[in-house]
């Protein structure tokens, strides 16, 4: 981007009779190279036709020839002073007139907004004897004294360089000795006293007196600006953001407008629109004859907008009527300040007007009835992210909260219950009709029907991918994860957080969308999805390539998916469903089995269940694909856990216990620690799993068959896919792919029916992304996981990296973005890129889609598009998101190839 | 390879006047994809003049045109007989003469060798009557009515598809009648009748009586190989191999000859020279008047060659030319089978002859100067691999051993020493000047004095980059890995394999070059660089491109790397430098340091030690590069173990202990909880670790620039070069770099010297290598940590896979190899490359070598010629034969480019 911007300045430096001088008249929006952001926009507004308080932009050009010589180049002051004649004209007012002056504002203003350069110095052009006809004109003395006061203040620390402490200390002195706590309180001797002493400061620290001749202020001003360029900070701040250092900053020079001069005079702000509900009507406050620092200090209440039109009727109307030409010609809501001055209205500022999740979807709808935006225009007026939570209760954006600590935003939507600390509790509360968060150091197996019973869950460790996330998620349950700043003590029902101590029965409220806990309750925001969202969802599904699957492992689920727009099932984990508790004795049967004689028969007991669960997510998206993963995580996860069972042994055998019970913990305890893996992610799961045991494939294959050929008899249109997990080599696909075939043919001769079921594969593993061409001859489908994938390629678990360096790398900067929230486009993507290429090298027809986390994420879904894939899956709630957030990209992608 | 084969059979498949059969002069080495592997071989044989029983081959377009039509191509069987008949002219007998038959083997041959096809029918054209004839030459009735007798068989079995053990039955049913207990104890008469029910079995389960008639015999063995092409085997193993189907099998009809026709024939085996030791003379044996199976039968004790000279001169004359001959044909050591009847000599078949390591070294390196091959062609003569075996000591190949258990062949050597089961034993006996193994389940650093003590070291768990297998390897002493057919019982001393119990001080061996474990003593051969690997290995360095470099983390490894001819070291590791005893409480401590200070203080004790390490290594190394590699592993490894603490703190509380003893437990036990991670491989460690604790980084650079700095003032030329572990990421590198120059020049300053210090990086996450581009902005050169790459490209953790899936993975062939022992070319050397093209495409002076396991592979030596990688770094013991292994990369190299 700072590329584009460098060259739009001409090229020639040289130029014969440069300009250096643009009245803001002269300027427009795109000429930001030239004049700096603020000068474009200043200047656009102005060719608006915007009552602007009138001035002029110095060039870039200017800066930089500044900068290379030391002096300001040839002619350069003449036109400022030319143009400041014309500024004067304009303002009706002169620059150093005793009676009426002129007073300006000096910013500086580069291409991109620079923290580190010198901002703004107000009220340029008072001295002791100008400051008498700015008291004169505003009738206020004190209000001219303290201008001029804070004038010296301002030009000495930023223009001249001072250490603003030194001023602060004078200004702390002075309310001392006048007997008074605020600033508002000093009175004019007392501010006369602060502004000579002030001079005196600027005196003895830079050996000349204050420059009181306003045209040396200004000269002094332009200066400093063009070198703040080269300040230290601003070269810092380039250098990390990669912006170069050969652009230069613009100046813009202003005519000041007073709203303190009588009750013909005001300030204030306003929206075009309501930002809170999108409605269609000016929204804002105004406080007649004042200032904006009278606004801000909050000694007045201001006044709701619609007031105005009572107060100065002319100027309401006025401002109505600038109001819809800013919306018209910004073609957006808009937030503006202006100033009234004895009956003139002026317009400061306007900008783009913030506004909550559903303002923004009734105003993008809104304008396109209006005929003011094009859908696809309304399209980029929305962010995917607040589709998403429109889609979940929220804690009102207005409620005062105690926040007791702050964990990973694991599944969003906020939740308010007591405090419990088991599952059991919970659930016990649920029967009662309470409602309770599920607060525990981590979940395992054991409380997911604690998890169900509760309205949220909080843990104190783990990531976004861990238990508690990844089952809350599937819920559509709020879950705060890896919250480290709570200590739970289990065995005493209680957690203590930023030095409270929350008991079990204690309310508690958390925050799922920003990771907040929350003491008590707190007023919400219930969620929906409006008509106006459905009619944008509407828009967006008109021009999205992407189809927008989602995973779902249960048929309540897919049902909602269904709901928001899901076109198929793109992960249904089967695993999830082995976790539940009247199936988890079955499970661990079949892994603590000798030999596959007794696998088997532990399996043939989980076949029933299964077979349920695929019958009724077939039958929930009946006539839509469902893209089922055979088993994936490794065997140990559903055992009891290892630190637990060593535990219990260590116990017993200390207190020289035996018996069956010190049997039993000692067998189980062998079983996993014959299972346990130093790095369980990169151990036997996934397909490794299946060619070990090929009897779970079997099973799990055998249930699939049945469930559709159940439904089938009941003409029940059931679409399954099968997807093979963690495949790193073709040949692991190949082999896996004999048993499923020979599973799917013999259920198809038992039942008479044929099937014709798709077979694919994750790309998970770098290596599979890596010979996906070979990959693809045994694939009808690829789905990235890019959640495996992204820990692979980078390196980094997850889990364990999230709450400890992961975060820092953000927070430091040493990675961008987190890449398992955004994709990583040059590591991760390019892998992708490269499997598409290749697997449809393979197989031209090849159906390529993501369902790791990345699915539901924008920024991700645009790299998805680019790359050509044919779907993304996110869970349920993240669909409606999904399907804009493919519309945008799509879009986007439109713009660049047209480019 | 298939692909070649089958371009050279000719492309028409009508041509107009086709040769189906080719005399064994007619043919040459060159026509394999006509006349398959062995009739190939024999008309190469016939070509170099050596007397061959004389024979053709039908070819594999016959066989090709017999499968599509089921029946012989139109004038195939006339040609056979045409042929049949010069046979019978070239060998002076008639098929089917009864008085002197000519008798001939039918073999099947394909471009492969293919088990699952027909293999090969002897005693052809015998009958009830030419046995009789057989029995009058030979003078051996008994001999020839045991040939009929298992012709029959093999052509009921072989030919006919009769199953094996209907044969098998009779011929035990007869020798119990007999009253006898082997084979070769069957008189004639039960041999007739065993003969006799054979032929009854034949013609009750084909229909017909067994063919007596020869050139019946002769049609249906034919027919019988053709369709051996396409049994059910044959298929399965061409699918398996990739091989395609539309090759075919030719057929080789060969005379037999007799070396049981008196005292002038005669049969044996000889080398052209001593297998064992190179010696250039006549090696082997034989025995007069018998026939091979004489000789395996092992009733007769066989004459050593040398002796033929005085029995039969004139033939040993003529085999010495023979034997010469073929040396110079093949122009390397033949193996030669031979028989001689009635005094002519016959040569039966000749292949290149196995030898011992040290003979090939000999031959090698005699062949050269003998002006036999050139330089070129002895380096590749010998495997890399039997020059790492001639650098240790080994059981003696002709030891009779009773293998215990087979482990993971973890550090090459063997070692025999008494059992003892914890390092202070170890270190005891080594004290009285005994020898010992240690055995442990596991190794930790706190065993690393035993280790020294110990001979070699045995564990029943853990990979290839376990510690008892890494440290192993350094000291190089022999280890033996996660060996899991030893039960450890380290509180009773002892453990139990195969049914054997070995206590402590029972004599054990261990060979870490096979992972053998072996009770009791055996005999070794000692090793040792003998002058002729020396001449070999200067050969070698004059052809290869590639330098060698070895991993060294000691001086003493550092020195015998450089003995070994090791250019540079590749790779110091600096975190076994923590491990040991005296600095471990230092590292713990700066482990649990609560803040930069604390952590700065412990890293001031270690600062003099680490100091000290480099010293010592870049003395011994001065001239030559030597890579420093910054800590990587994560920081737990170097505190005690968490599940030893758990149990700790458990049997404390609940023996209601308390005290100082369970408190320092529990601080202890909740620091490793702190950092313990789900998986390390993955989490905080390498770079990560110094962007998090930039003081650790900064106290391993300042040890090693004031070590350079001490030995400049010394005259010693130190040229160490800074590595940066696990960089995913350029901007990890970019930051970690700043620190490191930062303190390279902190130092240069106080010591009032100059550096010139280069700074690289690992390349061994996946990331890297698709960001290399970026990265070598950073760096100056590149190593891949292959080992940690290929666990991260393919998604697996090499110790929990070794001993698990991997293994089942590599033995069904679902992996070609094992990929942590040769490189895997499509997905790791697909990153290699990307990563050194883009790397240097950046940076085209770029170093860029690789320091994993696989440096001292030649599989993967010769992916990093391919590459174009600068060297490969090795463990010590590996250099020599890293350096032929490059040599012979780069002649294969520059062959393909030659092509």
């Amino acid at each position: 981007m700072s590329q584009t911007v460098a060259r739009t300045r001409p090229r020639t430096k040289a130029a014969a009779a440069r300009k250096f001088v643009y009245d803001f008249e002269e300027g427009n929006a795109e000429m930001r190279g030239l004049l700096g952001g603020k000068g474009a926009g200043v200047a656009e507004m102005t060719r608006a036709g915007l009552p602007v308080p009138p001035g002029f932009t110095i060039t870039t050009e200017a800066c930089l020839a500044y900068l290379q010589k030391g002096t300001f180049p040839e002619g350069m002051m003449e036109e400022v002073r030319a143009h400041l004649q014309k500024l004067e004209a304009a303002a009706g007012r002169r620059f150093g007139d005793p009676k009426d002056p002129l007073l300006v504002s000096v910013r500086s203003g580069a291409a991109f907004s620079m923290p580190g350069m010198m901002d703004t110095v107000l009220n340029l052009g008072l001295n002791e004897t100008t400051l008498e006809g700015l008291a004169r004109t505003t009738g206020d003395l004190r209000f001219a004294r303290d201008a001029y006061r804070r004038f010296v203040q301002m030009y000495g620390r930023i223009v001249l360089g001072i250490e603003g402490e030194l001023f602060d200390e004078e200004l702390e002195a002075a309310k001392r000795r006048q007997g008074v706590k605020t600033d508002a309180e000093l009175d004019p001797p007392s501010l006369e006293q602060l502004a000579s002493t002030y001079r005196a400061i600027i005196e003895r620290r830079t050996g000349n007196p204050f420059p009181e001749e306003p045209w040396e202020q200004l000269t002094g001003a332009i200066a400093a600006v063009f070198s703040s360029w080269n300040g230290k900070r601003a070269i810092a701040y380039r250098e990390y953001n990669h912006i170069p250092h050969t652009l230069g900053t613009a100046v813009n020079v202003q005519a000041m407008v007073f709203g303190n001069m009588g009750e013909d005079s005001g300030t204030g702000v306003a929206f075009t629109r309501d930002p809170s509900t999108g409605e269609r009507r000016l929204y804002g406050e105004y406080l007649l004859n004042a200032q904006g620092e009278d606004v801000v200090a909050g000694i007045r209440t201001p006044q709701p907008i619609a007031t105005l039109e009572s107060s100065l009727p002319t100027v309401y109307r006025q401002f109505q009527e600038i109001a819809e030409r800013l919306e018209r010609h910004y073609r957006d809501v808009q937030d503006m300040e202006f100033t009234i001055e004895r009956g003139k209205l002026y317009m400061l500022q306007t900008r783009t007007g913030k506004r909550t999740a559903a303002a923004a979807v009734k105003i993008a709808v809104d304008m396109v009835d209006e005929g003011l935006i094009t859908r696809e225009e309304a399209l980029s007026r929305v962010e995917p992210e607040q589709v998403d939570h429109l889609l979940h209760r929220a804690i009102d954006p207005g409620a005062e909260v105690k926040v007791l600590a702050q964990g990973l935003a694991a599944s969003p939507g906020a939740a308010t219950g007591s405090a419990v600390f088991d599952a059991d509790r919970a659930e016990e509360m649920a029967k009662k009709g309470q409602r309770s968060i599920l607060v525990r150091i981590e979940t395992n197996p054991d409380d997911v029907h604690g998890m169900i019973a509760a309205e949220g869950v909080l843990t104190s460790r783990g990531g976004r991918t861990s238990h508690a996330a990844v089952v809350a998620r599937g819920m559509g349950k709020p879950c705060v994860a890896g919250c480290d700043g709570i200590r739970v003590d289990l065995e005493k029902r209680r957690f203590v957080a930023d030095g409270v101590t929350v008991k079990e029965g204690d309310l508690i409220t958390i925050d799922g969308t920003t990771g907040r806990v929350i003491q008590g309750s707190v007023p919400m925001v219930e969620a929906g999805v409006s008509g106006d969202l459905e009619k944008l969802l509407k828009m967006a599904d008109q021009v999205r390539r992407l189809r927008i699957f989602a995973n779902a492992d249960t048929p309540e689920d897919a049902r909602r998916a269904r709901e928001f727009g899901a076109q198929g099932i793109g992960l249904c984990r089967t695993e999830h469903m082995f976790m539940q508790q009247e199936r988890l004795p079955h499970v661990q049967a079949m892994i603590l089995a000798q030999d596959a004689a007794a696998r088997r028969e532990a399996l043939n007991q989980l076949l029933p269940f299964q077979r349920d669960d695929f019958l009724g997510i077939l039958e929930a998206m009946q006539g839509l694909p469902v893209i089922i993963r055979l088993i994936d995580p490794p065997l140990h996860e559903f055992l009891p856990s290892h630190d637990d069972l060593l535990e219990e042994v260590t116990r017993l055998r200390a207190l020289k216990k035996s018996g069956k019970k010190l049997q039993r913990a000692e067998r189980l305890l062998a079983a996993v620690e014959e299972l346990r893996e130093q790095n369980p992610m990169l151990g036997l799961r996934g397909c490794r799993l299946g060619l070990l045991f090929p009897e779970i494939i079997e099973m799990q294959v055998r249930a699939i068959a049945e469930a559709a050929s159940q439904l089938r008899q009941r003409r029940v249109r059931a679409i399954p896919e099968i997807m093979v997990p963690l495949v790193g080599h073709a040949e692991e696909l190949r082999r896996s792919r004999l048993v499923i075939e020979a599973t799917l043919k013999q259920v198809a001769k038992e039942q008479g029916v044929r099937f014709e079921t798709k077979i694919g594969t994750m790309i998970e593993v770098p290596r599979a992304a890596l010979t996906a061409g070979a990959i693809a001859e045994h694939a009808q489908f690829f789905s990235f996981g890019t959640n495996d994938l992204t820990q692979m390629t980078f390196g980094v678990s997850r889990d364990d990296a999230e709450g400890k360096f992961l975060r820092r790398y953000v927070d430091d900067g040493i990675l961008p973005a987190n890449p398992f929230e955004h994709l990583d486009p040059e590591g991760v993507g390019r892998l992708m890129g490269l499997a598409v290429q290749e697997g449809r090298g393979t197989r031209p027809d090849l159906e390529v889609g993501i369902c790791g986390e990345h699915g539901g994420d924008a920024q991700s879904i645009a790299i998805c598009e680019r790359l050509g894939l044919d779907y993304v899956s996110s869970s349920p709630f993240r669909v409606p998101g999904a399907r804009l957030a493919a519309a945008q990209a799509r879009l986007a992608e439109s713009r660049s190839k047209d480019v």
